[in-house]
């Protein structure tokens, strides 16, 4: 067979289907292959397309792409990624190209590029976000590897990739893992931004007395004003929802208990690792943790008691209240989560643009948001902002919105509904803009048990006091 | 020379001095070595002591131990461990001993005892908490190892060791890393209870209107009641100190942030890694992290308002509140630190018993308080207790002090203080006791955009449902 496919796609998984589906579309000759036979044939008969043809082994595959070949991975991260790069190796030659599509560890990434490049093939790590949906229509997508050897998959992933602005929502990240990182990054706050739209849930059902229907045409009307997202979109589509099987809403008969997959815990830890706070994010993350312990927390209910939720005694004046508490927390959540970038982008050396990546987060992806333009604008004001916070749209918007959400987070402490997220957001804010925090009270405890010295407002240098000598 | 010592003691910086001093008092014939000679001179000419007796080299050292030998290392964490470690090996015998008593991470512990077994040679990974004065006088001291070989250490470690209400603070932990593991979780620990007192003084100052001198008076009062513990104690001593260097007192001269050396994050890692909510160690991680980044506070603190702290009325009633807040806060801060021990027990294979680790945590270290008897107690009344906000004693001491906990987060967040661990105590309650979490929404947007599927409470099994098809 003639060399004439323009890329080969590797797992015709949902995500892996879609995608090549998606290339398809866009006119790329696209060979596909699957490890297990039964996969390819169901995807060829469920979605027959000219542009895509099955192959049935990698030696196969690998004959009939052109050269350089380009061959994506749409695989489950970990060692199937090392496997499979592992049987491709022998078999592709000089400058050659492999791009993991999947959710791989960054370090992963980094390693597997390193090793690669020393036999001469071109290995890039891609972010893709976006979910089925995306993957078939437009994801958000974030290469990283070499740059010089961008050029080479540039159309491809261009072409595919969702559009915002008319521009696509594709753009070479960095070296190596960058790619990956920052997908990574995206994904925790994906984790934030649900556990705040969670929150004000909470919120609007139990203080605010929201039924349903009425919490549909509340997130609905957020959706139409600063807080539009496809998150939000969603949200109202949520609550909407009848159930099939009972009477009502879904939603109250879906177990109060929600799953994760990892890339939010790696950001999380990520975060310690580098000494950032991403307290809101990791608040997600700990959040469904405690949610799954189900057995536990019904045992505790019937051993601890907690308040009852005060009633907000004007409805439409709390659901602002929540409304401007959730945007302001959202912007700490973003903060966060960009200064990880930022801290990253010189530790690893990868000299990442702030604004370029929000900007490639304004559509496709799950985080897609109009909030993404004003993240993009603020870094185009200013592509070395410290924090988001302290730019001059972001910071009026948080001085606007503080108070509210203080009421916001107070309600939720008084009336027992856990908002760990909301609260988060609030300390962060608090000891950002310079609030006394405490810390000089721990010097002193540290230095008298430890020695550890501390330093002086009024003196340059370290300094250690014999404490408690005098009393 | 004849081998007449009981063991070596190799590092002779503050901590191995003091261990070493420890074990002299005792009648132990010890044989220490530092790398450099000039620290070993300097403690001899400032710490004589008949049975502490200088060795120049390991080889020197190791041929005056008697068999089995024991060498203690009380060195940095890390390399210089492998190091020694290499550099012992060719000169020690099968069944001699080495004890590393540094702050070792958990999985070097593990590596080193796994790789020390095969060539016949015990080790024991030992947690020492208590500072340079618990060393010299009797610290908190948890041995993780081999435990048939445990009998051969223990005499001289329980003799050095604190003791509370007669009992050595010194219990075989566990196998492999379990005591450096116990020792990371101890030290997580104090972060959260340090961060909760400077939390209570923020409160205490800035709502309450309290000078140093009424702050001392605060904290030596609690420190006589349930909160009795070596940080209130150490807190209240604090306040007192005059300054040497200008007028008033040195806490108002302290810079306002707190640096941290590592066990802390390691803690909050793990936690991620295992999957256990440890919100509140995590957040005194962050605050201090923040703490940190003076600058970019300074900066903020121009552009980014706060609100004006609330003033208590009753400042009397207003310090009682933050004290049962303080409190309760505490409980659920030990809450999460022993379900993270209780789930590593298991993970690693270590069958820790939980009521022995509080027993030794009692005196010697600096989280010892009187709090640590309840503990004590709680796992003697039920060795499995799943949550220690589920014993009996616990959940009433909660149950109590929880609207004072509610009311000074409330009254932090009202007043722009940063409380991120008390805030995090209330989110951690109110999840753990059943409340509803909104976790339901977040499983319903990801099925909705991930076909994640979601449970029923009605039904058994997984579901999938075709969002937004009927809007």
């Amino acid at each position: 067979m003639q060399a004439l496919f323009d890329i080969g796609m590797v797992g015709l998984s949902v995500m892996g289907r879609s995608l090549a589906l998606n290339m398809a579309d866009h006119g790329f000759r696209v060979a596909g292959y699957n490890r297990s036979r039964e996969v390819t044939e169901q995807v060829m008969r469920e979605h027959p397309h000219e542009n895509l043809t099955p192959f049935y082994s990698l030696q196969e595959l690998v004959a009939a792409l052109r050269r350089p070949r380009r061959i994506m991975l749409m695989i489950q991260a970990g060692s199937p990624v090392d496997a499979v790069i592992g049987q491709l190796e022998p078999l592709l030659e000089e400058g050659d190209i492999i791009l993991d599509g999947g959710n791989s560890f960054f370090e992963d990434t980094r390693r597997r590029q390193a090793a690669l490049e020393k036999k001469g093939i071109v290995y890039f790590g891609v972010g893709v976000s976006g979910g089925e949906e995306g993957a078939r229509h437009g994801p958000s997508i974030m290469p990283g590897g070499d740059e010089q050897a961008y050029p080479l998959v540039r159309p491809v992933l261009e072409a595919v990739a969702a559009r915002a602005a008319g521009e696509p929502c594709c753009a070479y990240i960095g070296p190596d893992g960058a790619g990956h990182y920052v997908k990574m990054v995206h994904n925790g706050i994906e984790y934030a931004d649900m556990q705040l739209i969670a929150e004000s849930y909470l919120l609007l059902r139990h203080v605010g007395g929201f039924s349903n229907r009425e919490l549909a045409d509340v997130f609905a009307r957020w959706n139409e004003g600063e807080l539009r997202s496809f998150l939000v979109g969603i949200t109202a589509g949520v609550f909407r929802e009848r159930d099939d099987l009972a009477e009502g809403e879904l939603i109250d008969r879906i177990v109060d208990s929600a799953a994760q997959k990892g890339t939010g815990r790696w950001a999380s830890i990520e975060a310690l690792r580098q000494g950032v706070d991403l307290s809101m994010i990791t608040a997600a993350c700990n959040a469904r943790i405690l949610s799954n312990r189900l057995e536990e927390r019904a045992a505790a209910a019937k051993l601890l008691p907690g308040p009852e939720p005060a009633r907000a005694g004007d409805r439409e004046a709390f659901a602002e209240q929540v409304r401007e508490g959730l945007y302001a927390a959202k912007i700490a959540a973003y903060a966060q989560g960009f200064a990880l970038l930022r801290d990253a982008s010189g530790r690893y050396g990868w000299d990442l643009r702030l604004g370029e990546i929000a900007s490639i987060f304004r559509a496709g992806c799950i985080i897609q948001a109009a909030f993404l333009d004003d993240i993009t604008a603020a870094y185009r004001r200013d592509p070395g902002l410290e924090n988001l916070m302290l730019d001059e749209f972001f910071r009026a918007r948080v001085a606007d919105n503080q108070r509210s959400l203080r009421a916001a987070a107070g309600a939720g402490i008084a009336s027992g509904l856990p908002l760990p997220a909301m609260t988060a957001a609030v300390s962060y804010l608090d000891a950002f803009r310079g609030a006394h925090v405490g810390a000089n009270l721990i010097q002193a405890q540290r230095d008298w048990f430890g020695a550890h010295t501390f330093l002086r407002t009024d003196r340059e240098g370290s300094f250690h006091h014999e404490w408690g000598k005098g009393l």
